[in-house]
């Protein structure tokens, strides 16, 4: 399978930041390496000291890094630049590091735009919006840029809820009880593995049966509860799976300039969830 | 050959920091990391801010990193704790980092000592040292250490070549023709891959032939000149190659607390000079 050289001076790092580092994107990463070829490795770490963190990935040459919860907004001060819907949304999840000059992205975003356009839902399509928080944020926006105008954020918290619902011109509801649209996007860390709601449904039954298309912004387990309710009722879905393989795929691009084949992906993807 | 887990969040990293990094750690401790199925890689790197370089290592929980050229002085008071032998000779080549402090060793000094240990030198014998920089302080201090007292140091540089042979009780020459010692070692350049003095041999023939023991510190090409002539003369022979080797074990060691067997470190050195 693999024309990879062995580690030495040339080799590209690549890595992440996160709180809690998992195993998805070291295995999506290294895998694709493996299968493009490509002379480098990639590795996950977490750290108590942010600054210090970014300083290294700037004096090392480390040529990106994936940048998690709880990184994602203080990260914002110690880079160079933001690009534009990363500052749009507070949110960086993606540095690339062009000879120590750092750039924020955020390839959830674009993830979630992308895949919104891939299932071809217009930008007329009324949305529910479960969340408030920083992913809720990123798929405000991408809606917002498609052109969404007709949509309500739905949280428990008013204050939050309420002022992500204004700051994209969007209506906001504190349950979804009674409450359907064509488009129903859960983006809270309901049905999460190992969350406090694990076993929870995001959208009440009715709202499910009532949508045209469910997006779950939740990656693990692949099949949440509310994945599993909408392919029962036959609806179109977009998993927090599919916006996990696609946002480390942009940034793979984007440390690379390769564009691996679909089969490669595919493959990735797969290695990366089996470990 | 590999029980080495993929490269996943509790893999260990550890490095390298030198002007113009080489092949050599890479493969020997990588491939070390596959044989004895140790979660670990190792990747070289240079810089052009050391102190955000240490401040990563520290901040990213980078296990080791080896200090080559220019950076073996500088880095001292970047670290928390300097190794007594470090210490006395101002060089670290070794960083060991314990959950953010980190100590300085200098696995060159050992790996001289345990050299001239293992090739059974006695301390009584008398020694011409080439050189005045900073390997040969490292061997001065080794040879100190193990208690040879009847000793010249070889220099062209006047100034460099006394003080060095001062501080360790030795004496001092600008040359060594007419010269003649049973141990004699060199700690200079001359002989180097690519050099200004590639072809030449640090001592006179008459030094080599009237030697007991040649030791060479360069270690590139695994056979200098002196090394050659050495062998041609049927002397006993000590050389740089030995000694990356052993410093890079000494390394391992440090960084893993794993004791290779014989067969693997020989597996390794190979497998690092064929790159």
């Amino acid at each position: 399978m693999s024309a990879k050289p062995p580690i030495g001076p040339s080799t590209r790092l690549c890595m992440s930041l996160a709180g809690r580092p998992g195993k998805f994107g070291s295995r999506f990463h290294n895998r694709l390496y493996e299968l493009t070829g490509l002379d480098y490795i990639y590795k996950a770490f977490t750290t108590r000291d942010l600054p210090a963190a970014i300083g290294g990935i700037r004096a090392l040459g480390i040529r990106g890094c994936a940048v998690s919860m709880p990184f994602k907004e203080a990260v914002i001060p110690l880079l160079d630049h933001i690009e534009g819907s990363a500052a749009a949304i507070d949110s960086v999840n993606t540095i690339v590091n062009d000879d120590g000059w750092l750039t924020g992205y955020n390839t959830d975003y674009s993830a979630v735009l992308d895949l919104l356009d891939h299932a071809e839902i217009a930008p007329s399509t009324p949305f529910l919006l479960a969340g408030s928080g920083g992913m809720a944020k990123a798929v405000s926006a991408a809606l917002r840029n498609r052109g969404h105008r007709a949509g309500m954020v739905i949280a428990r918290n008013a204050a939050t809820g309420r002022a992500l619902a204004e700051l994209y011109g969007f209506d906001w509801a504190a349950t979804a009880d009674g409450l359907t649209a064509p488009l129903i996007i859960n983006a809270t860390p309901v049905g999460m593995t190992g969350g406090a709601e694990a076993e929870n449904l995001a959208f009440p039954p009715a709202a499910i049966e009532a949508a045209e298309t469910v997006f779950d912004v939740v990656a693990l387990p692949i099949e949440t509860p509310l994945m599993r309710a909408a392919e029962k009722a036959g609806r179109k879905r977009i998993s927090g799976a599919d916006v996990a393989v696609l946002q480390a795929l942009e940034q793979f691009v984007l440390y690379t300039g390769v564009h691996p084949s679909e089969e490669q992906v595919k493959d990735a993807a797969v290695f990366a969830r089996s470990g």
